[in-house]
């Protein structure tokens, strides 16, 4: 590798600079602000070309390597990138953002210091409808009048829990012990430190049609508003290859090309052979493999031959 | 090393088979279950002894062995036993458990289930003190008559955060936004995978005494009913070199040197070195190195030379 | 979730007991070994369901299911199932397998013991060309006469460094230091142990095209010989979806649906727009996205529009 | 906690600065830079402070807590300092050094590019001599005599593999394949980068009394001339508690205060409770554990009390 003993100075970001400290609001009462960060795009073309050897050095080829890097899952030179956040968040939120392992966490005591006294708060229009295809999600709203009449019940349970948790501090309560029936909805804070490889990882999980909206939101602010500043190269191709990708397995492989060449009857005699045609009294089968390959094909705008 | 490329049995243990899906009940309403393992005391040696090459085979070095591993922090032996447990945790007791990264979860999903309907409750003689020497720990208890008061609301407002979940879901409401009130002492369930050096990292942590009385409930069943039983010989020599010993500075090597020594004098000016021993208008002033030291001394059963 | 209280028996998989200890035999002298095991492809439909809530349990509905978790990339239930293998590997080639690093591992010490007295040799029709395209790959054989030469100077170089080695411990060198100049090709051994998240990580990684053969021979002998016997439902959706699956990118989406409804004119604006069909002296540039996607038409079977 | 959305500027370490880019050497031919860093001793008490709520902040009372956080186990902090090293290794160093799994890493690739053309020689007077104590250790230098020998033996080795590998390539052999018999005292070269709890694991191991001295070497510069410069409150404090600290176990408690209080009898007593004294036909038989402690007894300037 290239003899590169000389003294440097230190990498930085401009645009990143630019917005240290910053607040990005969240929900009602959320933020994310940056507070530090090691590396940018041009950390991953040099750690790439330890790997590498030394190469070609123009924009256009960095582009290009760090897209390749991408695309073919060479994902250690993004691991040398690594930023600190200030987050603020419900826990009920937390909850999900914590089950990310691979990162540094400094979450604010309930232990040691009085909890935050906020919550977060759902307006008359945004409680949202169970789902019924998916039973994880959600779906559509609850009419406003309805909602109304809930988000005036949220706010009269809330202000009951903490009244109780400063009656348990009042009467002498550890700390500890007095929390226990807080709402899940509490604000709590945390440093969040994490390098880029699995803050991506992170970002493609959570800001995924499938995530809660809650920490959707988080992870959008998170990708849009800062990594998109930070790295803004890894961003674009991120964006292409994860976020709006698609992923096709070996027969779905084979269906595409069958259909894409014409031969519908190929397609259906695979798709039978796969078992996804299968028909009962009211026609076609549920078939969970069968409906995501058919999602597919309308992204592809391709006709679906057995319909 | 030794050519042992014959067929062989799976490992076992007896004394967990005898156990495997036994409930330990923990706190009001929760447990921790063994649901598989892998490895056994014997599984550590064997493991060190691919790295020391072959050598005696006898139950005493056996547990020389360990000892010896575990002394010298040699952990990676330790690391090829692995346990699976099934546990019941109120959420405010599972957000100190999460924290502990190196371990293989899987969550009971309020997205995707009804939220289980049970929360921790906390008897009238059992609300603890706010400690007012260490932040964020308690002490004591509050007499029991405020304590019924206490008890009485706890059952209140744990009823009335459930009415309210129950409503939204009535309301047709999305379980992953109407469970976003319930309280901390809600119960949840998961099953999480550990290995053993890692479990012993979480147990020396969690059941020491300035850990919580909740979690330390819990790591104290995993220690004293599972792991006792799992792997007998690590059980001992982690009580006896992790929880119940001690470790010295530098300047407290010095000190124990001087006062067994018998030399007062000597221990004194060390201790007035290191800025130990200011003094304020109302003598010594606090000094948290100080303390901890006199702690250690009176563990020792010797004489703080400064008193 | 359900109340499954009651006591059990250890799961076990019978296919994985028959080869307990079986020594499977990879390259002149190494080999992988199952010691141990702990879960089964039941595992993780019982771990997933502690998250989705107690469901159905036919045996189709379990292979549904992990399917669904593989291909939507829900991995925790995955790591739920764990396996130690006793590995005998060229230090070469346990230099690439050492940074997967979400594994345990005791490899023999060379420092403690003497080295194992095996080298990895090559044969006189295996030496492999340096591939042309990729930098870091090899294609094709060196012919045999030519190849025979080298496998003569290697058992020669290898033998004297063997010897070299031998005369510094004879002349009471410690083996820490004695060892500096061993070949690469010196087998070492190690037990590794992994759950199966991280090994199908492993496996797809290692069992690629692009992966040296080397390590590619160990990566099919534990995918095929053992993964295959251990979670047989793992290892049919993960050849599906990971190891003869195809990623597009956001680009390749468009262009093969335009593709797909004959429609070549937008397919080549498409790619004209992205920067693919710059023109050099000799037609075409060189670009590395838009040969990656002509190789996926081909394996689609579909026309490339611009040639 | 305190409200600090305000716009700030990046944290820096001038001293850190002040070496960016320096190569300090180590071995023959090796060395460790500092690419960069994220974080200082400030960024710790920052960190514990979202724990534990805002607080004092005077210098005084930030090394307090640093050294509380450290003495108590409380690591998470540590982990909100990252920095990156360029390091050139010797390979049979490097595969110790990368047993660390908690960092990230770019290796040079020998797949790519030519391996670097040099290695570790070591000079006439620095072989080392078996120990005889420590079966993985060594004690004083094989004489200067034998070790000419030694070391003119160890040049032509190295040329005569380099050889080897120079005629593979000239033969068209893939450099994947070409590398196999290299020496492993080849050097390579990698970005390695950590935060600064694990680093701090990392070199308590690695510049402990134990540790191989050619990694030593390369702990005790990052320590001395790195970590020492980056937070000089932490190193004081690590060099105190982890590197010349003492553990004692439950029993060596016992013994040490008995010992203090002058009280020989007990002491005895308790030795032999513990096994520790059993005689054969040549006095007292080995143990390990006894010969631990008396070491302690050594380094506390106490009298061993059966001698």
């Amino acid at each position: 590798m290239t003899n590169d003993n000389d003294m440097m100075t230190r990498p930085n970001v401009p645009a990143i600079d630019a917005i240290l400290g910053k607040t990005f609001k969240v929900l009602d009462d959320g933020f994310v602000r940056v507070v530090d960060y090691m590396g940018s795009d041009g950390a991953i073309v040099q750690a790439a070309r330890v790997s590498y050897g030394a190469g070609t050095k123009k924009v256009s080829e960095d582009r290009g390597l760090i897209r390749y890097l991408l695309r073919n899952r060479h994902t250690t030179p993004f691991e040398m990138c690594e930023i600190k956040l200030h987050v603020r968040v419900p826990m009920d939120c937390w909850r999900q953002w914590i089950r990310h392992r691979t990162a540094n966490v400094n979450e604010y005591s309930t232990r040691y210091s009085i909890a935050i006294d906020a919550t977060q708060q759902t307006a008359a229009g945004e409680w949202r409808k169970q789902a019924l295809g998916n039973k994880q999600g959600s779906e559509g709203f609850i009419d406003e009048g309805a909602g109304e009449a809930l988000s005036k019940k949220e706010i009269e349970i809330q202000d009951a829990s903490r009244a109780v948790y400063q009656a348990r501090l009042d009467a002498g309560v550890s700390r500890e012990q007095a929390r226990k029936d807080l709402p899940l909805s509490t604000y709590t804070e945390a440093y969040w430190k994490i390098d880029l490889h699995n803050l991506l990882r992170f970002l493609s999980l959570r800001m995924d049609e499938h995530a809660q909206i809650e920490i959707r939101e988080y992870a959008t602010v998170i990708g849009e508003k800062i990594v998109a500043e930070w790295c803004p190269i890894v961003w674009d191709a991120f964006l292409e290859y994860q976020m709006t990708g698609m992923t096709l397995s070996r027969i779905e492989i084979e269906l595409v090309g069958a259909i894409g060449r014409g031969d519908t009857d190929a397609a259906v005699d695979l798709a039978k052979k796969s078992g996804w045609l299968e028909t009962g009294k009211k026609g076609l089968k549920r078939n969970r493999e069968r409906t995501e390959f058919e999602e597919k094909l309308a992204r592809l705008n391709l006709t679906i031959p057995w319909k």
